[in-house]
């Protein structure tokens, strides 16, 4: 568990979940990256060879996350202290799987640039390819150090491979429990495991499907143009061409006035990847967000 | 809109709803009954012909609510307020529909008992028959007085009908907006208006369904035993079985230690009419909502 | 603790406190009290000395509070559940002090009408005077069997005093932590003890006071009559006189259309007890709740 | 009003206040700033005159705000559309005065480095310096685009001052209504005004006082190194020394089993500025903010 006090905390019915009930902040924001680390060892170990290079780079990196624990206790915030205590057990692994669902969500598959040949061994449909860039995720935490070492030292002439793979695995709907789904989801992780080599001798195979990819650039919220009460028209998953009626917008207090009823529509043919969890929306509510510029991986 | 405050309300996505934010009051059980009323008119109007009896009781409960609204302004909180204004308009009328929705739920009807031939003009399968109790609702308010006022004649032998017919009307989960469904409801609702003769000539005719009634005391709220991740077995408006799975109780915090999954049953045969809306819940937390001792209707 | 749900619930930096985040249940008026036991114990034990009643009628309160416990789990929702369980202690004692905070909140003490000599030996000036009518908080719970039997037993001309004393003691500001105020409050509950004779030779004793009562009748809500931004103007504690400013509300969306700012009184003599602890308020919203009718005690 | 969503957001009593209920935005951080104006405006108009340079680089600040505004519907998030519908009316003017209230809160000014000198103006104690770097806010919004082409122009050896002047004025506590206070303040703003010449020979003059200053980054928050419940010992505006008592903690789930009563204290001297505003934390909570390394303004 990540968010061990969201997860906790009811308003009403619903889970308020990846935020903190005080402040805001989306708990699933707050790892740390230390830039400097990747360029002052690209020159530190230029004459190492991979072995040394990367348990000494392991150890920094966690070592750097203690840095920020051992600080005076008054520095750190609710969220930034769980993220570091991730974190720490986090670097000391080569595979980091971070086991996520959202609102209403259908499955897909954070996957960096460098790994989109692992993320076929997932049975997830969609993939969201992202760049080396850190904006405060755990699989970004996880990886970007390596990442940036990985091309600092390409700088220098010398391949040396990301040695982590990290992913953001979405489940789906974060309300919605079904246990022969978590029993398929545990399948599709297995399978991706033993194409890792995690295990010796095991028969877990990536089923044969379609995966769409989406650059991270691509992937698109589309914000309530008003608000209202939403009918969602497009299917989680589904392909919407451009201009296709995606929901409705019912206006009650326009009603017997002017149009109550409006249809949106989307300018781009588009997956839609996930949904608002409610019916009733501000203007400027995100309803959707969808995978644009879609390729097949 | 009953509710204006609570519609807008919203912590994470979900909608507060119907329940005041600040106090918790649920703002569907403000309504007013004054029991006096109906025995005082049984006495005083004893040899007034019907017509003139019903106007006057009519014009009595109105001014019955304006003196509740009357008082000082720092008598009345926010939801009394509102509950007042409503019913003040709901007096005035003959038939008063209460339309409301759940969190998440299958479309139900709350029917006083001398009113069940008009709920098979509904196209709603699931009944439920309420007696002359006041509980704060608005149905009841409205039709309360009436049956008490009959009841009262019936003891000095005079028949007198109730004079109003009032349901509560439940058009199914909070959160989904569906405007087919929503066309199918209208429908309902003008088969039922058309048998009490509100349009002339009209072709608004109920389907042919099976409808099941359950007495109030009859419908049971079934409370999570422990808490934990829930998977709901039992459809909406599914017929169960005593003793069939209902749910599954995942419990992570007791992975490896002990039993992790807990299979919950009834011991009822029963319809699911509703459900708790998330898959997280604390010990004691309604699960569901069940019709039992079931009769067709 | 008798919420622990509720003290950990967050929503922006305040506490939820004493409702139920998912129904609004307070869970402060969720005891349970069954009234037929009086009675029965009156007949049955009409002949038994004042010890064995005592002990028969204990050891019944308990039982009956278990078996509640006891019935099928899913009978019990959340707050029933954490009520019975902390009755069930209860009722093993002879002193029941239920510690509570408010809001904004002067010190005040709920104390029933046969044990308002008691309440001169708490250093709290206001005292609440409550009748034997049961409204399902805990010192009710604790007292009105008992007072009930004492009842009973006097219309067969038997005197057997109210063999428990229960209070609910207010202790101020829930948001308001403060340890000499503490050690103050700890020095007024070990004076009734003292009184009580739970000490041998003990020192504590009241401090010289003006103790100011009102029957629970004369505790009046005032209620915001318009919504706006509010000024308190009636100090907690403060005696104030009818007709006087209490609060002034500014009502920003009118200002230079009309008058934005109103002052608002109350009808009688009074003493503010406790205020909303937010200066938003809409209409309706609980302002103030008021002592009037004060005697000296 | 900036946040007409979140001052109407109760949960309880209290308000939400500057977060999105939804999202958990900070409201007050969503607004726009375009680094590339000042560069390409010291470059295009390096020989216009100052007043040219000005209303053209002003008309380009309103234009680049509403071609925010003026892209698709879909884009653009509540709190963005907010933000910017305010920018545009705040890039017309050359005095730009954000009024916040913060949750328990002293009154304090965030002024540009550059406006110092007016800083003196208003009757308000603490001065919190910041530099020139965007963060979201308003002020800075206003200001940093002004800022930058100053320091363009400086580059090109051309003396341009900062044309406008925009600071958040602090006013206290936010749940706290107090008509003086509101009239102090309003002297405090009209004696700045003054001095900016607004008003023709008025008579509005700064109180004598101490004013003291504190750079952004010296401006430290302390959060809870452990939660608890919290008596707040360091008054806000309090002059404290390093290594006093700020705060206890009081743990009652140690109570009886090891030291349940913490003291906290803060290794710099510094002025409590804010504190929580709630007696119950969670470790990692935002205890206070604190001014270190201040000096006399």
């Amino acid at each position: 568990y990540a968010n061990p006090i969201g997860c906790n905390q009811k308003s009403g019915e619903f889970t308020l979940g990846r935020f903190d009930p005080i402040t805001g902040t989306n708990w699933n924001r707050m790892y740390h990256c230390n830039n400097q680390l990747a360029s002052q060892f690209a020159k530190q170990y230029c004459d190492a060879d991979d072995q040394i290079l990367k348990t000494a780079f392991k150890a920094a990196l966690i070592s750097d996350v203690e840095q920020q624990l051992n600080g005076p206790d008054y520095r750190l915030t609710t969220g930034k202290r769980i993220a570091l205590n991730l974190q720490r057990l986090a670097h000391q692994a080569d595979i980091v799987l971070d086991l996520h669902t959202g609102p209403i969500s259908s499955q897909h598959l954070y996957c960096p640039e460098y790994a989109t040949e692992s993320a076929r061994y997932f049975n997830i449909p969609h993939v969201l390819v992202i760049p080396n860039d850190f904006d405060g995720a755990m699989d970004e935490a996880s990886f970007c150090p390596w990442w940036q070492l990985s091309e600092q030292l390409a700088q220098q002439g010398r391949e040396f491979n990301v040695q982590v793979e990290a992913f953001t695995v979405e489940l789906g709907s974060q309300e919605k429990i079904d246990l022969s789904a978590a029993f398929d989801d545990a399948q599709s992780i297995l399978s991706y495991l033993n194409h890792k080599q995690v295990f010796v001798d095991a028969p877990y195979k990536p089923k044969v499907m379609t995966r769409y990819g989406c650059q991270l650039n691509d992937y698109i919220a589309y914000y309530a143009p008003m608000g209202g009460m939403v009918e969602y028209l497009a299917p989680l998953g589904g392909h919407i061409k451009a201009g296709e009626p995606i929901a409705k917008i019912l206006r009650m207090e326009r009603y017997l006035s002017e149009q109550p009823l409006q249809t949106l529509s989307f300018d781009l043919d588009a997956i839609a990847i996930l949904h608002f969890a409610s019916a009733s929306v501000n203007q400027g509510t995100e309803l959707y967000k969808f995978f644009t510029n879609v390729f097949e991986l």
